[in-house]
């Protein structure tokens, strides 16, 4: 199992607290085929574990840090909102962020997994973003920049998947099956988003 | 400009029946940045429609024949209601798509484009669909499937980027391009489905 998780803020994966998705486990498998998510992906991701395991807390540096944080429409949704830092909210938030690269890649994609992607996208909602780090922030993280940004998830993830050495098939390997996972959450997020009253309010 | 644009049937970009985009131009940029499109990315993808633009043909038949012909819940979205072939819808369907591969490459990303995009994502809900080309098919293409397929025609249309001797760096440079603006039409597209009174329904 994931390492550390039960250290983790605000982290609650598999939990009796986290509510059951509203997607079944057929519609999952539906579009694990509209993506393309083989056994063959299935076992990269957990060969994309094993390489990620101990550069998470860099990756997601790399990504908080070395980008949200030169680009201020993303980078309030971190912070208090009159602008200035929260460095717990943060730290706790990246915690999570770090943890989510792990699951993303060890977790078996099944009912706690579907019920722990309603509750992520949820977190960015107006929902319940905020709730669990008790912070005045910004209200919610609009879908369309999470669908904008993973394209750079996607791509900054590639040099953490070589640093360990693998061939450049496991390498490619590896990124693919990540990058259909990425698009099996998106589709999943896209369903909290469009359940929501004002759906189109939060895109 | 595109080539042969004006005889592919329903095909309607640029035109005055195209609808207004209910994004903004100043949301297309924040989304720009948000995705990191640069304007290296954007000589890429002039780059990649040079090495894309007699390839489109086959292309498309790869996704539909040699892939969506094969996972009944897409296969569906370009037949009969009774599950029959519908050939001539097909082909008309499969032209629009094929010009789809050009104008992500060649079209400068503006308001017309904007427009355009709002009109294809039209085009898969119940609103639109099956109208242009007079046909009874199913009532919409779910969002989820889409942003699920993605993942497809990212991964697929590499070879075809290869296939004209271009160096590694140039290719890498336009499939990532090509990935970029894939993310943003993704974000552009979620705000169709999300402005529907049934937004979730069609998910």
């Amino acid at each position: 199992m994931p390492t550390h998780a039960s250290d983790i803020p605000g982290y609650t994966y598999g939990s009796s607290a986290v509510q059951a998705s509203s997607v079944t486990l057929e519609e999952l498998q539906r579009l694990k085929l509209s993506v393309g998510l083989t056994e063959e992906d299935e076992r990269y991701l957990r060969m994309a574990a094993t390489v990620l395991d101990d550069q998470v807390a860099a990756i997601v540096n790399h990504w908080r840090a070395g980008i949200i944080a030169g680009i201020p429409h993303l980078a309030r949704h971190s912070r208090n909102l009159d602008g200035s830092p929260n460095p717990e909210y943060l730290a706790r938030s990246n915690r999570r962020f770090q943890q989510w690269i792990i699951d993303t890649c060890l977790r078996p994609y099944d009912q706690d997994w579907l019920n722990y992607q309603q509750e992520i996208a949820l977190r960015h909602t107006s929902l319940k973003k905020n709730r669990v780090d008790r912070v005045a922030s910004t209200t919610h993280v609009p879908y369309s920049d999470i669908v904008a940004f993973v394209a750079v998830l996607n791509d900054t993830i590639k040099p953490y998947l070589q640093a360990k050495g693998h061939s450049d098939t496991d390498v490619a390997g590896m990124h693919l099956a990540w990058q259909k996972s990425l698009h099996l959450q998106m589709a999943l997020w896209a369903k909290t988003y469009m359940d929501l009253p004002d759906g189109s309010a939060q895109w």
